[in-house]
């Protein structure tokens, strides 16, 4: 399953701080039961646009990766738990509601990976 | 826009080959008019069971991220494109389906990003 995430309303300092969003990547894996196969890599962005600044991120755990980019000035933030293998999506979802103080909150479950595999006939296209 | 691939068909060699992956990741962003921020980061993944071995990268991109994981031996692959911008996703599709010999595709085309700016009401949940 993947769980992509587009959350609003964040904590702006939270989101603006290199070291905490590495120490998010770097802790959340094994509190959803995942392993991570390497160390988290971050960066920071300054774009042409001033409030599209943020912080970009990603571990790549055994299951598939965690990544995140957030956008402080916006207070909004992508993240994106894909795994190969199941795993519960509204319990992640709520620890990162929490972590993150998300006011409001899309997210879309794509139903992908080794547990659903499943050849289309020719390409299949799916918008969301 | 978030362009998300799972390929099936794919050329084993190609999926295996961790320096063609992590050339995929290095020259691909360009190709699609994209901003590499990082170097590629790519890793050879064994687990419990021996065919889901595979490589796992990814790229931090100015505009967001674009990640791979492959199964040669189920000739499969998922691979995420993640612009905070429009892209073109039917020729970006395109590009992979020739680059990796893919014989089938399912593709999900998510909008989200910069240009999707746009809180729901409380949480809104989607399954694709």
């Amino acid at each position: 399953m993947h769980l992509l995430i587009d959350g609003y309303g964040a904590d702006p300092e939270l989101l603006a701080d290199q070291q905490l969003i590495a120490e998010f990547l770097d802790e959340f894996p094994s509190q959803i039961g995942m392993t991570k196969i390497s160390s988290p890599q971050v960066h920071n962005y300054v774009g042409a646009v001033p409030e599209d600044w943020g912080v970009s991120g990603f571990v790549i755990i055994a299951e598939s990766h965690i990544s995140i980019h957030t956008f402080p000035d916006r207070q909004y933030v992508n993240i994106d738990i894909f795994s190969c293998k199941e795993f519960d999506d509204q319990s992640t979802l709520d620890k990162l509601q929490t972590r993150f103080n998300l006011t409001n909150v899309r997210s879309w479950s794509v139903s992908r990976g080794l547990e659903h595999l499943n050849p289309p006939t020719g390409v299949e296209r799916l918008s969301c």
